[in-house]
């Protein structure tokens, strides 16, 4: 006879306790009230009527945020990484290439799924062509424009990575023939992370629509989503998966504050910042990563570790001394960089101020070696 | 040269507005006050150690409730569907074979999911075994004592969906031999739906770490999730995707509230309320869908569609008249059944007595035909 031999463990008689923090880091950024209230609307049905309105709503300002008509928009129940994958699980089939612009860990992980999937990458005929358009790990910013046309001169489908800049600098999906857009929740628009918006273009559709094979995955198969989504033009929708719900509210919060300000003052609010951040750093003695300045990101600041420091000791302080993330490189940029991340409702003038400080201060205190 | 032109939407204009509703069907469940008002708990990083310390915490809870000393256990950052994944991707390899119990939809999905990743399901030497413990779509709790052992004798391993029983039913990880188990966070927990408790065995271990190929999902690879719940031993975290931060809050806040009941008594108090339903729906001349009291769901029951009435018209005047959710079936019970769930806090005699009067105002109401 079996029994209860487990107790309940004492670690969860401690009240939970989270600090605030200056998330000043390539994300999550801060979460302002106005959305973390947003979700904690009463539960209700991932089927009912104003979660569908709700899911409207969302497309809606997806599609506003893409700059794209496109029907097939929609938020994927998980992080910029399930997106990714719900991208390349529905566009990749057995014998498809797939090519990987590598600029930094973002490609070299979307080569790592096209492997997983069995594909060996290929320099020709690939079917998708995957890009960073904010690479977060190296702070660079990657021109599209041109590239979707390319890609359909060969067939290819270009898909398109914006977690870390769209909002905060000028992308569209459409005028840009990208036909693949994907984002996660937790920077520019200040959600928390856990849903991620993804925008198909027609010809995406026809390939995603007419594979021979089902994706492998039933949770990602865009056919289900689609429905559940309403963007398949049937009358009814199907239960797929438990949306959600609360984290669907703070996503609609977070596109109708984004709305509210306008893509367009939003992207100039972010660049303006940032160069005003970038001409702090330099007069402060220190190096920007990305040399070319139209090659910087808005968004995600890289500076060059600074010479004779130990980069950890220096975000360990400013953590420890100023309550405030700003983190070290990721890929192929750890130990060359500092990252500083300001988007969103974080990408001001007086937040700018805050790091500049910050980094005096660290700079001031951490140890200098004597080479 | 691009430019702007998708105008913000209108629709977004208008203030997010979620109804209050007794969310009476098979999930989610409504979430109480003190777990929704965990999730506005500010968001930091994701690999930040206070977030670590509450992973752990998690940790501890979910093998409390799964009662297991698993030390690989922990939240999938989805829902039940992609821990479902999250186990077959791990360690179904090309050339295994899966074995589902097909009781309801659930083992359907399984099946199709099994067909999806290559395996034509086969009766004989499979490397899993796939029983839901819950059948929400039909309301039967599924006896496990003694499957655990016949798998092993076999070198099979048992996958167990506890999504709609766990917490309301007895339900012991280890002593039954159960080999992954997964539930969900919007049931018998109350969390908003976004995560998703999972466990694997010593012995699913072994299959998952020896596999010949790298499982189709980076964002599911076991070998990854492990190291970021630190369930691998290693001493530092790598980054994997931003785990959703504000989720985790809710979900560390519901198995506290499980563990000050206590799981017994928890379990306790679903049967009780169960029978007392049971027992009411029945004076009422109501018939159950399950016959044997044994195998009847503590927390989803399953009632014969009432003869000559139309079940939708039952469920839609309910929500209008009542503000509260019940549902018809799913799957092969569509238009068989109606589904009432009672889970978490929602499993009270009051909460009973307040969908009885429901279904009795319906039943005067609604239409009957005269056959």
């Amino acid at each position: 006879m079996s029994s209860f031999s487990v107790p309940p463990p004492k670690c969860l008689q401690k009240p939970l306790a989270v600090p605030h923090r200056y998330m000043f880091g390539p994300g999550p950024s801060n979460v302002p009230s106005r959305i973390l209230m947003a979700g904690i609307n009463p539960v209700i049905g991932h089927m009912h009527p104003e979660i569908f309105e709700i899911m409207n709503d969302i497309k809606s300002g997806i599609q506003y945020m893409f700059q794209t008509q496109n029907n097939m928009t929609l938020a994927v129940s998980g992080t910029g990484h399930t997106a990714m994958e719900c991208a390349i699980f529905n566009t990749v089939e057995p014998g498809d290439s797939v090519l990987s612009a590598v600029n930094g860990i973002w490609g070299e992980r979307a080569a790592d799924m096209a492997e997983r999937i069995g594909r060996a990458l290929s320099k020709y005929r690939p079917v998708v062509l995957f890009l960073a358009h904010g690479e977060s790990s190296t702070g660079v910013l990657h021109p599209l424009d041109g590239i979707g046309q390319l890609c359909h001169k060969y067939g290819c489908l270009l898909l398109v990575d914006s977690v870390a800049s769209i909002g905060g600098t000028p992308l569209f999906m459409d005028q840009q023939g990208i036909d693949i857009l994907y984002t996660g929740s937790q920077k520019v628009l200040n959600a928390p992370p856990g849903t991620a918006p993804i925008s198909f273009s027609e010809r995406a559709c026809q390939k995603v629509f007419n594979r021979r094979t089902k994706p492998v995955s039933f949770f990602l198969d865009l056919s289900w989503l689609a429905n559940y989504w309403g963007c398949d033009g049937k009358p009814s929708r199907v239960y797929h998966h438990t949306g959600p719900v609360t984290a669907f509210y703070s996503l609609r919060e977070s596109l109708a504050v984004l709305a509210e300000e306008g893509l367009e003052k939003s992207c100039e609010r972010h660049e303006k910042v940032a160069e005003y951040f970038h001409a702090g750093l330099e007069s402060m003695g220190l190096k920007l990563f990305v040399k070319e300045k139209k090659a910087r990101l808005p968004t995600v600041t890289t500076i060059v570790a600074p010479h004779g420091y130990d980069w950890k000791e220096i975000t360990t302080y400013i953590m420890k001394t100023h309550n405030l993330e700003i983190s070290g490189g990721l890929g192929p940029s750890v130990g060359l960089v500092l990252r500083v991340g300001l988007m969103g409702c974080n990408s001001t003038k007086d937040n700018v101020d805050m790091v500049l400080e910050a980094l005096k201060d660290a700079l001031k205190h951490c140890h200098k070696s004597k080479v």
